[in-house]
């Protein structure tokens, strides 16, 4: 294997999965965690995004190596109101304790028409898109909704307060994927900073502001400043909103809080998330499937006129995918197998 | 009194609210109807925004004369599922289905934690700030969403599918005025560009696309043509959602549908609206005070770095309307009062 950055070295779905749990578990993640978020790591490579594809398993490994994350974390499942869950984390990863809560969270959606989960006290690096996605599987509309660490400021403002802060939606669709958005209310995701960075180019200077609360065209100088937020107040508002309700709204952190709880480690994100469910059955009855149809006049609208639904990109990917299964780039697989490595040295060490 | 533009009426909050209820009243609307519909126009007059002011008597009056309400509408409460309510409107207007569903949706949100209204086959031409401030009045958090008529293209598109589509939110905060916004997923209002097209001023060639789908700065031709959302793809994503909603979800017309519904008549929007109400209480219980006072600590953040938080300027405004009374322009009084004669020979004709 030459390390040409256009080589690439071609996976299944499977074996994709298994090194993700083999690594994961190398860095002392509990199986049933490590399940969980292979899971959801292996969905986004899958689906063609590779900021949040096998790339996040030198994330996970570096939050577990800096400390912030609860290996062998259970999380604790609970009903505080007849229409509410919550799950806490334990200080663990979040897919693990989403997909505890997630059956009570159906049940509670069709019982009542309109449930709501509160994730608590749990470490966020992923997509929310699985989370909303995993709903409409069980055809339900999802929204989702989580804080991450104060990198983006307020409009009017230039130092940072929000999180990029992500809103989710999904619709199902009978007989095909559902409707699926998920984005940053901030400008750009800050991957895409880091990228330029990385490859020292400029940023455009509507991105965001230097520590000295300048527009500045410098990415590492962003990144020390505040990144600004999509859609000016409009976008601002939104992200004060994901603040609010994912956060004091479920007795979690707010994004400066986190900030300030990560204590310069550089882990991802603690904290909590917000997901709502609503069963089209509770307002429409009988009629659900009528009233479905109509939706899918509003989409073919939309695409008939030669604009894009969000999420077909990735359902493209995903159907390419399972047709011909994995290809990431060979330097990112050495990355990962030397992540490999160093874990299993970790661990070694650990049980002398 | 002369007609120079800065002239104004002087008017009590009694006065505005009396000569609403007047003239809806001489326009053949109910006293229940009239009166939660004077108390919305009322209270956005006190708060500064002339547009969803007394002006929107000559709204309703036009929607009346072209025979889209039903004056004298009884709302029906319903509640399909234990944490869902619904209030058919019957085709009257909707501040009335809204008042009549509030005491059910607020108890329901305390008793399951969170609890979803749908109002459905209401007449819609007022802001949906009233609706998610009664609520956090309520000590809830609230969201509301509406479509309207198909005027605004979706990213990537250039022809009329989502409405104005506003989403509102209102969050409790204690001793004080709600944190509120408020704002159309479109990227201006529409009676901006009503606006620019009376003033003979163009528009920026990105707020909208002429009817053959080129960016133009002609108002008329924007008006004749699509809208844009804003923050592109992002703001088309959630002008999608407020769609699907607040239309499909509880049973009630698209902007498309609601535009075709109309016939050419040109009345305010008749469908939907779902408003979700979450109470603090349910995932906090004592804990309440303390994580409010952290969201205290959030807003701090924001206005210490001379930002301004959504919703400010509306209450200053309020502060200033409660000590000096309004003002509204001589012109639009004439017209007030022009519409108040027209009904009431129109009323006399009816009852002869």
């Amino acid at each position: 294997m030459s390390g040409a950055a256009d080589e690439t070295v071609a996976l299944t779905l499977d074996e994709a999965d298994a090194l993700a749990r083999q690594v994961l578990s190398a860095w002392g993640l509990a199986p049933d965690h490590a399940a969980a978020v292979a899971q959801t790591m292996v969905a986004g490579e899958r689906d063609g995004c590779a900021s949040h594809g096998l790339y996040r398993l030198l994330v996970a490994a570096n939050s577990i190596e800096r400390g912030v994350v609860a290996c062998a974390a259970v999380p604790q499942v609970s009903e505080p109101a007849p229409a509410l869950v919550r799950v806490d984390g334990q200080g663990g990863f979040a897919q693990l304790p989403f997909a505890r809560g997630l059956p009570l969270l159906v049940d509670k959606a069709r019982r009542h028409g309109i449930a709501a989960m509160a994730i608590t006290n749990a470490v966020h690096f992923a997509a929310l898109w699985p989370e909303v996605e995993a709903l409409a599987g069980e055809g339900l509309v999802a929204l989702a909704f989580t804080p991450s660490h104060a990198w983006v400021a307020p409009e009017g403002g230039t130092r940072p307060v929000f999180g990029t802060n992500p809103i989710a939606f999904a619709w199902p669709r009978p007989g095909r994927a559902p409707f699926v958005f998920d984005f940053a209310t901030s400008a750009v995701a800050r991957g895409e900073i880091e990228l330029h960075r990385r490859a020292g180019k400029p940023v455009p200077p509507e991105w965001g502001y230097d520590a000295q609360g300048q527009p500045s065209t410098d990415a590492a100088a962003v990144l020390d400043g505040a990144m600004r937020t999509f859609g000016a107040h409009k976008g601002s508002a939104l992200a004060a909103m994901v603040e609010l309700i994912a956060g004091p709204l479920i007795g979690d952190m707010t994004s400066a809080e986190s900030l300030a709880a990560d204590a310069g480690r550089g882990g991802s994100p603690i904290g909590g998330e917000l997901i709502l469910a609503i069963d089209p059955a509770g307002f429409l009855g009988a009629g659900v499937e009528a009233h479905l149809q109509r939706a899918e006049a509003l989409f073919a609208a939309i695409e008939g006129q030669g604009a894009r639904l969000p999420g077909t990109r990735r359902l493209v990917a995903r159907a390419r995918s399972a047709q011909e299964g994995l290809r990431i780039p060979v330097a990112l697989h050495q990355d990962i197998l030397s992540v490999l490595a160093r874990g299993r040295v970790r661990s070694d060490s650990a049980s002398k």
